[in-house]
């Protein structure tokens, strides 16, 4: 039986080509949903949003001071200063009161509507103020300390670009619009099942689930745990079956070990189409991927790090594919020493990486059990070492994908 | 009016005497709570965690293949191969079996129990199967492919900091060492008060309150949104009480206005001590601090990204102090354009950040307007400029503090 068995891995398939194989599905997406613009703060967006009015709506004053006509002072100087007549007061909030005479002059506040004829503010520290008269020694321009209508932001411009996530200033922009809902997809919804007698046993704890379901859930994911299975194809499919409809993609771990991936190839099998097994990455090699109604199902092994990092792979290319986002913050960093690799394959070198000198840098970890979690504490980050490279040199620029919190030095 | 108003303006505090008096405050800090250990994730933990087991917690094999004494295989070669008697399978999930006799092998898979006496497993393409025999044709060293106890993590390491983030790398190795809650300070509680008969009239709408809650709706932080206020300090002690014994922090936007300054200093006056008012940042001078009971009660502009940025700075200050992080994520950048500053003043600068040959830059934003959301909306990070410097040249270091998406060119 194991001679049988080992026959499926002696050929692992290229990690080009089993990304090439996975973006050639029209995988299902999740749908769209109008959610109220507070509770859309990093979901992703459905649609570009173009603001429906100018921002700010009429012009107001961006100072506290006096409302003017510009003319009025344009001989103004120390020695001979424009005498307005002060004509009341425009408070924030109020309205825009009479409108301003030739000669006039009103008291207005930040964010207080402009008088109909007023083209300008006069800053209140260069005036004074002498009975109903107002003092201006200097001239001041058309538009000076005044918000114009649309200066901050047209109508029409974008305020929210499609499938973008979702920040504190588009919702903000959204706002101030008088937009009050957004469109935006439906959480990624990641359905996990861990297999595997020892975790249904209580011989050990199921760590591997704790990290990828810790892991996925982010602003735009949600996670539902599919539970554990006994090393039975009925068990599976059930577990499987259970959570499928709930799903955009389900990842089932414990396929690593050669006796147990029958049992989850069978399984899976059932429900859909095998379109690959076996992928010439570390940690990881043993992942394949199902298609089950166009939702990729992921077997992969039921070691911690190599179930992250496999199905890593394969999560953020339906995000990017769908999407253009990437789930983990990427960051170009110098690689601060000699990474060897074993040729054949894309290796996840967990690296350490901090900033020195106004530079960030990263140190790989010196690992090579793909099961351990002590790397992923004692690292921050990692990056992708490609299938061709014998190694990256001391000082190369590289990427990494930040996990962590990064020191500086 | 006005004229006696201004005065209180006149002498800006610089930036790092506010900061020096808003340090010297011994704020109240959030108590802790034990949750869940999957709800912990982006939680700051409260106490420092050490294994209380090895694990692996038994010798277990790391490879596929057969389980055997080392010492067997000491001569095994493709012409004289060691021929071991095939002694059952020991699953992952089952126990450890019978002890290994001398010249007995047993199968085994990726997490199985070792069984007593074997110290080594041959990976199975190594090997070949006759009838009750196994033939193995290199030699293996004592611990090869075998997961030791206490290898991945041992008794007594530490998988969680005190006062750090958590992680899903922690939440893994708590789970795998039989953990199921942590210890975490509860999230730091914010209460957002706006004030302005424009926002109660719905004037305007109130776009500085949605950039605020949903910028500090963070992992560990809470949002408590106290309403808007009218103009008037019995209206602002309200909105500021009910909401007050709920809150670790409290921001009162709205306070730009000279006219309206005198109000929300009068309000938060009676409820606590006015420790500074003005201080020398662009944007956000006005902002003014309280100490209401040991809880930071900041008054802030009534235009969003002034408010924003000049309550982020004690905010983060509060979150520096009490637990050594810092709320948003920083990272190094090349300064691709000069930027001028005006000295005296600490400057926020907007700015757009972009990688381009393995390396990050970050081009400043041409916006002198503090309130307009806009320049977020165009940008995607801010840098902070020294009230001393007169600008900084292109090419310098910089650090940036990055909110939105950076593009990869």
């Amino acid at each position: 039986m194991v001679k049988r068995i080992m026959e499926r891995f002696e050929s692992l398939l290229p990690y080009s080509e089993a990304v090439s194989i996975f973006d050639a599905v029209p995988w299902h997406l999740p749908g769209r949903e109008r959610v109220n613009i507070e509770d859309a703060a990093g979901k992703i967006s459905a649609c570009s949003v173009f603001s429906p009015m100018d921002i700010p709506d009429k012009n107001k004053a961006a100072m506290d001071g006096y409302a003017v006509k510009h003319i009025n002072t344009s001989n103004a100087s120390d020695h001979n200063p424009a005498r307005l007549e002060l004509s009341g007061v425009n408070m924030a909030g109020g309205g825009a009161g009479y409108p301003l005479k030739d000669g006039q002059c009103r008291e207005i506040y930040t964010g207080s509507i402009m008088p109909e004829g007023a083209d300008a503010v006069i800053k209140v520290e260069n005036c004074e103020q002498s009975g109903d008269y107002i003092y201006i020694y200097s001239p001041v321009l058309a538009g000076e300390n005044v918000a114009s209508i649309g200066e901050d932001i047209s109508r029409g411009s974008l305020i929210l670009g499609e499938k973008s996530i979702i920040r504190p200033q588009n919702i903000s922009s959204m706002t101030a619009a008088g937009i009050k809902s957004a469109t935006v997809y439906r959480n990624i919804t990641i359905g996990i099942v861990n297999t595997g007698r020892e975790l249904v046993t209580g011989q050990i704890n199921n760590s591997t689930g704790s990290l990828l379901r810790s892991f996925y859930r982010r602003a735009f994911m949600d996670i539902i745990d599919g539970g554990m299975a006994d090393d039975s194809v009925d068990s599976i499919i059930e577990k499987i079956s259970n959570i499928r409809k709930k799903c955009d993609i389900i990842i089932v771990t414990g396929g690593s070990s050669l006796g147990r991936k029958d049992l989850t190839t069978d399984a899976i099998s059932r429900l859909g189409k095998m379109l690959f097994s076996g992928v010439s990455i570390r940690p990881g090699r043993t992942i394949a991927l199902f298609n089950v109604d166009n939702m990729p199902v992921l077997s992969v092994s039921g070691l911690p790090v190599a179930a992250l990092m496999s199905s890593l792979i394969f999560v953020n290319r339906y995000v990017q594919n769908a999407f253009g986002l990437e789930i983990t913050e990427k960051a170009p960093a110098i690689l601060e020493e000699r990474i060897h690799n074993k040729t054949g394959f894309t290796t996840f070198q967990v690296m350490n990486a901090f900033v020195k000198g106004g530079e960030l840098y990263a140190r790989p970890l010196e690992t090579t059990a793909s099961g351990r979690i002590s790397s992923l504490l004692m690292g921050n980050s990692f990056t992708l070492i490609g299938e061709n490279l014998e190694g990256m040199e001391k000082g190369s620029r590289i990427i990494i994908n930040v996990i962590g919190d990064i020191k500086w030095e």
